[in-house]
C-alpha cells in the first residue's frame, strides 16, 4: 500500500485514501508558502533537542544542514511539492529524511503538526506584520507632509455631502492621517499576542520529552511560551484580531477611495491623479478613470470577507485541534497580500495627489459655508445661539431664492434679518477669515494644522522603536 | 512608449502606468479562467455582426477561425498570457489581431469590456451551475437511497443534543434530503436569472452600431437580453444570489458534517466512516479523523465570507460600472469551486456511511426516549396533556434517583404516579411501538418513511427537465 | 415550588430556575410580536383536532372563543405579559386556561412549541412578506412614471464617476427598476419556500394522535405539510433567504441612495428633493441634509448584519430543534422592519424627485461624453475600432491642452488627428444625437426608454396576481 | 408651521417634515439611552465655557441645576420624550429652556451635534467597558478556581472530536481562561481608543469661540482630545473595534458552550448543570435542556452580525459627519447588552459546574488515548520516532479487532509489533501516568495545571488597577 505508507500515519488504516479525498483535504498547495517559516521552526526546535539531550549535536547538526539545503532547493524552485505528503511540514520533513536518513525521522521528536503548524504561522504574521508596518509608517508620512505643504488650501468641509464650513485640505488630509495613527497602534497591540510559542503543546497535552520551550522561544524571538498546550494548538484569535484590523484599516481606505473618485470626477475637480495611477477605456477614449482608489475600495470586501469567515470558522469548535483549522491560512494569507498592496498603493499615490486650489476655493465660496460663522457673530453680539441659527436660516432662504452667497448680500440685505448686524458682519464672512477663527486644538485653522503636523510626525517616530 | 500602446485606451494618456499599478490593478492572473466563455461570447458577437452587415461574411469567418486556433492554444497551455495586456480580453483581442491582423481589432465593434465581461461571467455561471446541480443530484439520490434501506433503523432522537425520542435513521437522512431539496429549488431558481444577456450595452449606454440583441441571445442560449444596459453592465446580483444558495448549501452540508463528527466519536459511536474519508495524526498513532466533514464544516466559513464580501463589494455603487467590480470574480470562482468539491466528497461519502445498528439503538433505549409516549398514553385515558406531563416529569425524576428507565419500573412503581396506568403501558414504551405510532406525512414512522423516500424520488426527477 | 409548577416543564425539576437564567432565557420580550399568528395557528389546530375525533365540538369552540378573546385583550393592550411564562405560547395558553378550565390544556395536545414557533413564524413572514410587496411595487410604479416622463431628459452617464456618455434621466431610472424586478422575483420565491405548515412535527418526530396535516394546511392558507419532521422544526432557511433577498433589496437601495446624496450635493446639483425629505443642522443654518438616503444607505449595513448572524446561528447546527434557535426572531423582525420602512420612504420620496434639466444637460456637455459617437463615426467611414479609438485619445488630449470639448472644436482642428473627418461629424457630437443613436433594446434612445417604461408596466402587472 | 419651529434647524425650510419620515429619521427612541453621558458631557461643557468666559457663572449654574433637574426627571420616568424633537440632544435642551428660559439655548454655544453625540456613546462606552470588565474578571477568576480543584481530574482530550490524549480537567478549564484572558487584554487596549475627547470638534471643523479642549477632556475623565476636528465627528473606530472585541469573545463562550452542551449529553455524560441553569420541554416530561450554553451560543451570530453591520455602514463614507452614522448606536446597545449578559451568566454557572468525574475517567480509558505514550516509549528505547508510529499504528489496529485497549493487551501481544516492548511499558500506559509525563510549562500534568492556575491568578490581579 505504498500511498498511505507515503504518509505520517498509515499503520492503523486498511485502505488508501480516496484520490479525490486526498487532494480535497491536503493543504500544500497553499501552505509551501509557510516553508520559510516551518525550516526556521524546525531548526530552533532541533537545536533546543539538542540542547536538552534529546538529540546529540551531530544529528542537530546533520538536521539543520540538511533543512538549510532545502531552504536553498525551494528558493530556487527546485523542490518538489507532492499532494500526497498533504502539507508543507510532511514534504520538508520526507524530503529531509531523503537526504539524511534515519536522523531525519527524529526531528518531529516532542513535537506535532498542530504546535508545528500554530508556529508557523505566527512566524510568517510577525514577518508580515512588519512589512506591513513599514509601508503604513511611508503612508503616515507622506499624508502629514502633504498636510503640512497644503496647510493653507481652502476647500469646502462637508457633512452629508453638503457644503458645511471651509476647511484647509491639511486639515482634511491629518484627519486621514489619524484614521491610520489608530490602525497603526492596533497593528502593535495585535504583534504582541502574535508573538507568543505554540511550540511545546505537541498533539493538544504537551510531550513526555524534556523539553526547554523558553530555549525555543528565545531561539525564535518569541516574548514567551504559550500557557497551555490546548488552548496552543487551537487558538486562532491572532488570525482573527489581525484581520479585524485589516478590516478596519481598509475602511478607512475605502473612505479614503471614495473621496478620490469623488474630487477627480467632473463635478468636483478637485484633485488631478497622475496618468500612472490611472487607466482607460477600451470604448471611450476620453477616459482616465481612478483605478487605484475604485479598486482598494472594492477590495475592502474580500477583506471584510475573511473576517466574517474567520469568525464563522472558529465559532462553536471543541478543544483542541479540529480539521477545520486548516481553512485559516486562504483568508489569512489574501489579507495580509491585500492590505499590503493597498497600503503600497496608497503611500506612492497620496505624495503624488495635485490638488486643484482654484477649484477648491471657488467651490469653498459657494453653499453659504461661512453660514455658521454669521451665526457665531450674531452670538457674540448676544444673540442666544438658537435665535442666531434661525436668523441665519432666515438669510439663506432669502439667498437661495435670490441666488446670493451671504458674502454678496449687501449690510441692507442682511439687516432685513437682524439689526445687530453692521459693516464688520464681511470680516467673518469670507473663507480666511473662517478657517482661521477656528484655531483650538483639532480645530482647522492652518495654525493648527501646522501644528497638529508637527506633533503627528513626532508621535509616529515615538512609535518607531515599539515593535 | 511602447507599454501604453499596448494597451487599449493609450491615446489619451500621458506617462506609461507605474509598473506596481499595472500588476496591482491587472485581472489576468484570475479572469483568465473565463477564456472559454470569453471567446464563445465574440463568436456570437462576430456572427451577429455579419447578420446585421457590420462585419463581412469573410472578416466573421476569419474571426471565429482565428478565436479556435486561440482556444486551442489556451487549452494545451501554449497561451502567453501578458499582465501589461490586463485582462483575458485584451489578452485574446491582442493575439487574435497578431493572427489576422486588422479585422481582429473590427471584432471589439459595438461591444465594451463592460458588457463583454459581464457576458463571459454570466456564461461563466451558467456552465458551473450545471456542474454543481449534478452533484447536487447525486448526493441526494445517494440519501434518498441510503434513507430506504434504513427506514426501520432505529436510533436516539435529539433535542438540545438532549435524548428526546426514538426515530428512525432513514428518517434523520431524509431531514437532510429535505434540505438539500430546497437548495435545488434555490439553485435553479437563480440560474433563471443568470441567464440574461448583457452583451449590447456597450460600455453604459448601447452602441450605435445596428446590433441585432436577440440574435446573439438566441447564439449564447440566453432566455432574452437584458432590458437596461446601465444596470446590465453593473448588475452583479446573480454573484450574490450564487453565493447566498452556496451559503445556505454550505450552513446545511456544516450540519451534516457536525453530525458526522458526533457519530464517529467514541462517545456517540453511532457510525463509522470508511478509512479512505479520514485521515490520521502525525504523532498519535491511534487516531481516525473524519476529516472530509470536519473540512466540509470550515469551509462553510469560505462562503459566508465570500458572501459578504460580495455584497460589501456592491454597497452604495453609482452606476454604471466603477472598477471595483473587478474584485467579483475572486470569491465568485472560490464558492463554486468550493461548493462544487464539498458536494462531490458528499455525494461520494453519504452512500458509504456505515450504521452502527446496536450502538444506535442501545442508545435510545437510554435517556427516557419514551417519556412522550407515557404522557401520551395517559391523555388517551383522559387526563390533560399539561397534567400528564406533570406525571410524567415526576416519573422521569424517580427513574434519575433509582437510575431506571421508564420501561424498566415495574407496573406498582408507574403507578406511585397515576392510578391511571395500566399494564398495556409497557406496549407504548417500547422503541418499535414508539416509532411507529408517528405514522402521518412527514412522522418517523418506517412506513411514513419509505412513503416520503418515493415521493422524493418524484420530486427530483421532477425537477430533471427543468433546467 | 410555585415558579417552576408555573411552568410548563416542571415535573423533572428539582430548583426553580435562577432568576437572571428566567430573564435571559426568556423570549416573551420579543416574540409576543406573533401572538396574531400564534392564536390563528392554534384555532387551526383546535379545528383539525376536533375534525379528527381528539377534541369535542365543545372543547373546539370553547378553546376558539377563549383565544377569540385573548386576541382582543392583546390588541386593546389589556394582556399581562410574563417573563416567568418564557414565551407567546405559554403565555397565551396560560390565560385560555385561566379562561376556561381544562380543556384548555388539552390545546397543546398533539403539538410542541418546537413545531408551533415554526409555524407562527411563517405565518408572521408570509404576512409581511405581502406587505412588504405592497410597498415594492408601489415604488417600482413610481419609477416607471417619472421615467417615463423624464425620457428625453438628457444627463451625463458615468463609469468610474467618471463622464462617460450622455443618458437619458429616464434610462437612469429604468435601470434602477430593474434591480427591484429581481427583486420582487426573489421575494416571490422565497414566498414559495415560506409557505409550507411545520404544524405536526411536533417536538421532532411527529406525534402518536392521528392528526391530518393536510387540514391544517388548508386551514391556515399554506401549500403543503412539511415533508419531515425533524427538519420542519429545525429549518430556518426561509428566515436566511428572507434576509438575503433584503439584504440584495438593501444593496440597490443603497445604489440609489448614493447617487441621490451625490446629485443633491452643490458640485453635481442634478436633482432637488422636497424640503419634507430633509433636515437640517443644528450649528449650521443653511444646510438641507438628503436625510432619507442617507439613512437608507446606512440601514443597509443592519440587514447585512442580521443575514450574517442568522446564518452563523445555523451553522454545525446538529438536528433537531436547539435553544440557539430562539435567536432568529430579532433579527428577522428588525429585517422586515427595515426593508418595509425604507421601501415606503422610497416609494414615497421617488416620485417627488425634481430633475434640474439645465444642471443635467450642462454637465453632460462637458466631459467628452461624445468621444466615443466620433469613435463610431471614425468605424463607419472604414477605421479600424482600435484605431478609431487611438485617434479620438489624441484629439480629448488635445482638448484638455485647450480647453476645449470636441464639439467645440473646428473642422481644421478635428482633421489634424484624421483626415477622414468631414462637416457632419458634427451631426453626431450632439447630446440629442448621441443619444438617439444607440436605439435598441436596452438603450438609452428616448424611444427606448419609453419602450422599455411600457414593458415594465405589463411585466409588472404581469406578477400581480402570482403571489 | 409649528412643527419645523420645533426643531433646530428650521429657519431654511419652507414645508415641515413629511410625518414618516420624521418618524423614520428620528433616533430619540433608542439613543435616550444616552441621556445620562449627554448631561454629563453638557456640564463639563457648560463648565468649560464658564472658565473661558463665553457663558458667565450664573448661566452656568443655571444651565447645571436645570441639567440636573432634567437627570432626576428621567431617572424617576418622568421625563416625556419627543419624536418631532428627533433625538436625545434636542429633547433636553428643549426642556432645559423650558425651565431655566434664554439661558439654555447659550448651552450649544461652540458646540454641534455632531460633536456631542460623538462624546455621549465615548462615555457611554466607556461606563459599558467597566460593567463588562467586571463580569469578565469574575468569570476567569471562577474558572481558575475551578481549574485548581480540578487539576487531578482526568478526562480525554479530543482532537477532530476523537479521544487524543487524557488530559486534566484543571487544564482544560485553564485553556478556557486563556481564550479569555486575551479578550481581557483586548478589552482594555479598546479602551485606551475609546477615552478621547471629540468635544470641541463642533460640527466638522472647530468652533470659532474661545474654548478649551484639555479643560473638557480633563472634567469629563478623557486621556486627550481628539487631534482633528474631522475625524472626531465622523471616527467609529471604537464602535467597530468593540465589536470585534465582543464577536471574538462570543466566538470563545461558543466554543466552551459547544463543549457543556456535548457534555451535559447522555453519550458524553461529563459534567451535570443545576437545575437552575436549564429548562425543559413542553412536550417531552424528561428533558433537561442546557439552555443557557446553547443560548449562548446562538448570541453568537448576533454579535457577528453587528460587527458587519458597522463595518458594512462605515464602508465608504466621505468625510466628515453623514446621516449613516445613526445607526451605529443599535447594534453597539445590543452588543454591549449581549456580552454583559452572556459573561454574567457564564461567571454565574460556571463555578456551578459538576464533573462527573467516573464517567470522564472511565471515558479516557477507552480510544487508546495512550497510544502515543507507547511511541514515546519506543522513541526513549531508540526507535526514530516516525517508526515508533507505525509500530503503535499496528497495535491499535490489532486491539480494533480485538476489542482490546493497548493496556489490556499482554506483553506477548505488544511484542508481535516489536520486541524493543519490554514490562515497563505498562507504566506509561496508565493515565496517570501519561498525564504526569507532561510535565513542562502548558503541559497538563497536575503540578504544571496547578502552577499555570496560580500564574493566571497574579496576572489577572496584575491587570485589575491598568484601566
Amino acid at each position: 500500500m505504498s500511498q498511505a505508507t507515503n504518509q505520517s500515519w498509515g499503520g492503523r488504516f486498511s485502505e488508501p485514501t480516496d484520490a479525490f479525498v486526498a487532494r480535497f483535504t491536503a493543504s500544500v498547495t497553499f501552505d509551501q508558502r509557510l516553508a520559510r517559516q516551518d525550516i526556521q521552526g524546525s531548526i530552533a526546535h532541533a537545536t533546543m533537542l539538542a540542547r536538552v539531550g534529546v538529540l546529540t549535536d551531530e544529528e542537530r547538526d546533520a538536521i539543520i544542514n540538511g533543512l538549510t539545503e532545502i531552504q536553498g532547493e525551494i528558493e530556487r524552485g527546485e523542490f518538489n511539492w507532492s499532494v500526497p505528503l498533504e502539507d508543507v511540514h510532511m514534504n520538508i520533513e520526507a524530503r529531509l529524511t531523503d537526504k539524511i536518513g534515519i536522523t531525519g525521522k527524529k526531528l518531529h521528536t516532542g513535537r506535532s503538526r498542530n504546535d508545528q503548524v500554530a508556529t508557523d504561522i505566527r512566524l510568517f504574521m510577525r514577518d508580515e506584520i512588519d512589512v506591513i508596518e513599514v509601508e503604513l509608517k511611508r503612508l503616515r508620512e507622506g499624508m502629514i507632509e502633504l498636510a503640512d505643504r497644503e496647510a493653507d488650501t481652502i476647500m469646502p468641509g462637508f457633512t452629508h455631502l453638503q457644503t458645511a464650513q471651509p476647511v484647509t485640505f491639511g486639515h482634511h488630509l491629518l484627519a486621514w492621517q489619524e484614521m491610520l495613527a489608530r490602525d497603526h497602534e492596533r497593528l502593535l497591540d495585535c504583534r504582541k499576542r502574535v508573538n507568543v510559542l505554540p511550540l511545546g503543546a505537541a498533539a493538544l497535552a504537551g510531550t513526555t520529552y524534556p523539553i526547554d520551550r523558553h530555549v525555543t522561544a528565545e531561539l525564535l524571538g518569541f516574548d514567551r511560551p504559550a500557557e497551555n498546550s490546548l488552548d496552543a494548538v487551537s487558538d486562532r484569535d491572532f488570525a482573527i484580531e489581525f484581520t479585524s484590523f485589516a478590516s478596519i484599516l481598509m475602511m478607512h481606505l475605502s473612505r479614503m477611495s471614495e473621496e478620490l473618485v469623488l474630487w477627480t470626477s467632473a463635478q468636483f475637480d478637485f484633485i488631478d491623479l497622475p496618468d500612472r495611477f490611472c487607466t482607460g477605456s477600451s470604448i471611450m477614449p476620453q477616459k482616465k478613470n481612478p483605478d487605484v482608489p475604485e479598486l482598494v475600495r472594492g477590495k475592502t470586501g474580500r477583506v471584510y470577507g475573511h473576517l466574517m469567515g474567520l469568525l464563522t470558522l472558529m465559532k462553536s469548535q471543541p478543544l483542541a485541534y479540529n480539521k477545520d483549522n486548516q481553512e485559516d491560512k486562504e483568508p489569512l494569507f489574501d489579507a495580509v497580500d491585500t492590505v499590503r498592496d493597498c497600503l503600497k498603493a496608497f503611500a506612492d499615490m497620496v505624495p503624488a495627489i495635485e490638488p486643484k486650489k482654484d477649484s477648491m476655493y471657488e467651490a469653498a465660496r459657494r453653499g453659504f459655508s461661512t453660514a455658521t460663522d454669521l451665526a457665531d457673530y450674531l452670538v457674540r453680539r448676544g444673540v442666544a445661539f438658537r435665535d442666531a441659527h434661525e436668523i441665519v436660516g432666515q438669510s439663506v432662504a432669502y439667498g437661495l431664492k435670490t441666488q446670493k452667497d451671504l458674502s454678496e448680500m449687501s449690510l441692507d440685505e442682511l439687516q432685513q434679518f437682524s439689526t445687530i448686524i453692521e459693516q464688520d458682519v464681511f470680516d467673518v464672512l469670507t473663507l480666511e477669515g473662517s478657517v482661521a477663527a477656528r484655531n483650538h486644538i483639532g480645530g482647522t485653522a492652518p495654525d493648527q494644522v501646522r501644528a497638529a503636523a508637527q506633533r503627528a510626525r513626532e508621535a509616529l517616530s515615538a512609535l518607531q522603536g515599539q515593535a
